[in-house]
């Protein structure tokens, strides 16, 4: 095991109506709060809106709202929302919705309490020592950002998408409340799954040893993904499902999983550059680039691959042909993640050349070769983007 | 699952000499602390005393002492402690030590800031809503306090064991140094063992349904549990499985395991009336009474005996007859706890007769029946206790 430091001091709460507590909860730190969310549909329509409002207003908060969050959130609305708080005197940032909202929301903590530009903490010329405290109703599991340290953001002006990676960043709080997450359509709760048993993944293929603590832990919570999975595409309102779903998103990617682990990440670097190329959802772009991935890197480390094999998708073991072990576990990797009608080509999400394959390998390498079971540069990505044709 | 709050602040540090980080962790919470500890071979003799003097001094931290504590640990110290620290205006208490050191810390913490007697707090007359911040270096992995909510005292005058639970108790930062735990003798290693395993039953044993996250989690840390276990009883000085089970220790008690379950705890409740009456040590008690437990239980949840049977220890089931399944699972428990050397009945532990069996049931039963897999009264108390002789 590796050496590590893991703290999640975020206070969760999962019941029914969980997202009502967020006035006290709110007010627990101060009067005046910044309401960050989507401004979609949903927001309005299901009704959290108005009990979100609602909940502040009777616990006496004083709010100002920041709404017109986009998937792959960008640094210019964090900018709109940092002018308020500086503005209004915010003490508390309240955000309601999934990964995008609650990275928003963190980035507004930060750049808040800054002089300078925020996108200097993603681009790694400032680290943050200080946040407004963030509490969060979360509304879709998948990115793990309501218990994670860690804010992704796109640039667009320069073409990047980055991140800050800091335990000021955990929220304070985090409201569950599972009925909430009846109604995610089906390609939402898929990139959802993805995501979050990707950041197992992140962490499981680890060229650490003596590290069967968290091993075993990492494939119990991607084989309760695996069941929970399967029940919810068979009925997308199965609430059981739903709830355990709910829970796996924050320890997939509260890091404990990880902790006194080396971790890869490669994926995820890849990933992100499809995110700021071509504005390709997050999910969507980990279900095509992991198999990929898995299939260039696992002979550097044959055991982990066999283990996630056995342990993970019940393959038999082949002894003799551990390889082969290794390779049937990455095809019912893929095999599930298709079986949900997530992609399995970069064709499928509309990237029909390789133009941009070797800006993307570059970037993704920007700050050093990637990847902690197998050291990438940028050729070993361009392959991988590649192989992902 | 269930319903939940859950919250986990402590800022766990695990590295080759974390202990020696003591100093400036206290110094960030105050100038002035208490320094707890057992006063015993160990602690001089390690060397243990000696670098966390030096690492409070050169951070500039004046400490008083409160040494001596036993296992089973008085009020009676708790309270010279309370004195200590209101006499001397200390803002921070450092438990350096195993479960009792870091109990006695916490109940000094919540009396110094509590203007009754502390006993009060665990004979549920008052609930704690301050504390003075508790730090711990912990060196004997097993009761799991470095990371808990709770504190269990012993009262003996009036023979009592009593504990108290709230997340005020948590301790702000624990610094885990494996090598402090290399040389625990076998008994207190085993004890541990038993301790740590037995605070994952207490969760898994429930009646809660639609739980598999936490069912795959607890099962997992089980087996690495048994793993390390199994290695540590060849080399005692195996430096990575007594990392291992430095961590396992933690993660089997912060009650992440027990998110969304309703919880057991009947074992931990009549364990604590042995130790209150013949001041068993609590792993002896645990490792006699648990199977004892199971065998008078499992007949009401059978499945989930089955399920323990097969993923933890690896029984074939027999889907015919699953309660020999269920037998065979019990039957494995006994045989892991006495292949290490713990005592498998009362007589063993020196309890040679039953003539406090009676007092014990009604005492373990004094706030109401105990257990939450199966409700059991006085009556059921009492036969557990028999069938351990």
């Amino acid at each position: 095991m590796e050496s590590f430091e893991f703290m999640s001091p975020t206070k969760f709460i999962l019941q029914e109506d969980a997202d009502k507590l967020c006035g006290q909860e709110v007010k627990k730190i101060s009067d005046v709060c910044l309401f960050v969310h989507y401004g979609d549909d949903f927001t309005y329509k299901s009704g959290l809106y108005d009990r979100i409002v609602e909940s502040l207003e009777s616990a006496g908060v004083k709010y100002y709202e920041l709404s017109g969050v986009e998937p792959n959130p960008k640094v210019s609305l964090v900018r709109k929302g940092i002018e308020i708080c500086k503005a209004k005197n915010v003490g508390c940032i309240l955000a309601a919705g999934g990964g995008s909202v609650i990275d928003t929301a963190k980035a507004v903590g930060i750049g808040a309490k800054y002089d300078g530009d925020v996108w200097d903490f993603y681009s790694k010329k400032a680290y943050p020592i200080e946040t407004l405290p963030v509490g969060t109703v979360m509304t879709l599991p998948a990115t793990g950002s309501e218990g994670s340290r860690g804010s992704v953001l796109r640039n667009t002006e320069k073409g990047e998408s980055a991140d800050v990676l800091s335990d000021l960043l955990r929220p304070i709080f985090t409201l569950m409340n599972p009925e909430l997450t009846l109604t995610i359509p089906k390609h939402q709760t898929v990139y959802g799954i993805v995501d979050m048993f990707s950041h197992i993944m992140e962490r499981y293929f680890s060229c650490s040893v003596d590290v069967n603590l968290t091993d075993y832990m990492c494939e119990g919570v991607m084989k309760s993904i695996l069941v929970n999975s399967h029940a919810l595409m068979k009925d997308l309102s199965d609430y059981n499902a739903r709830t355990e779903l709910m829970w796996s998103s924050v320890i997939a990617h509260n890091d404990l999983l990880g902790a006194g682990r080396k971790q890869d990440w490669a994926t995820h670097m890849l990933g992100a550059q499809l995110s700021a190329q071509y504005n390709t959802v997050h999910g969507a772009a980990l279900s095509v680039l992991f198999p990929c991935w898995a299939e260039y890197v696992f002979k550097d480390n044959i055991p982990r691959f066999v283990q996630f094999a056995h342990r993970v998708f019940n393959v038999e073991v082949d002894f003799y042909q551990p390889e082969k072990t290794a390779l049937e576990g990455i095809r019912r990797l893929r095999e599930f993640f298709l079986s949900m009608g997530a992609p399995g080509t970069l064709g499928e999400i509309g990237i029909e050349n390789d133009e941009k394959f070797r800006k993307m390998a570059e970037d993704a390498c920007r700050f050093g070769n990637i990847g902690g079971l197998k050291s990438l540069d940028a050729d070993d990505a361009e392959q991988i983007y590649k192989m992902a044709q």
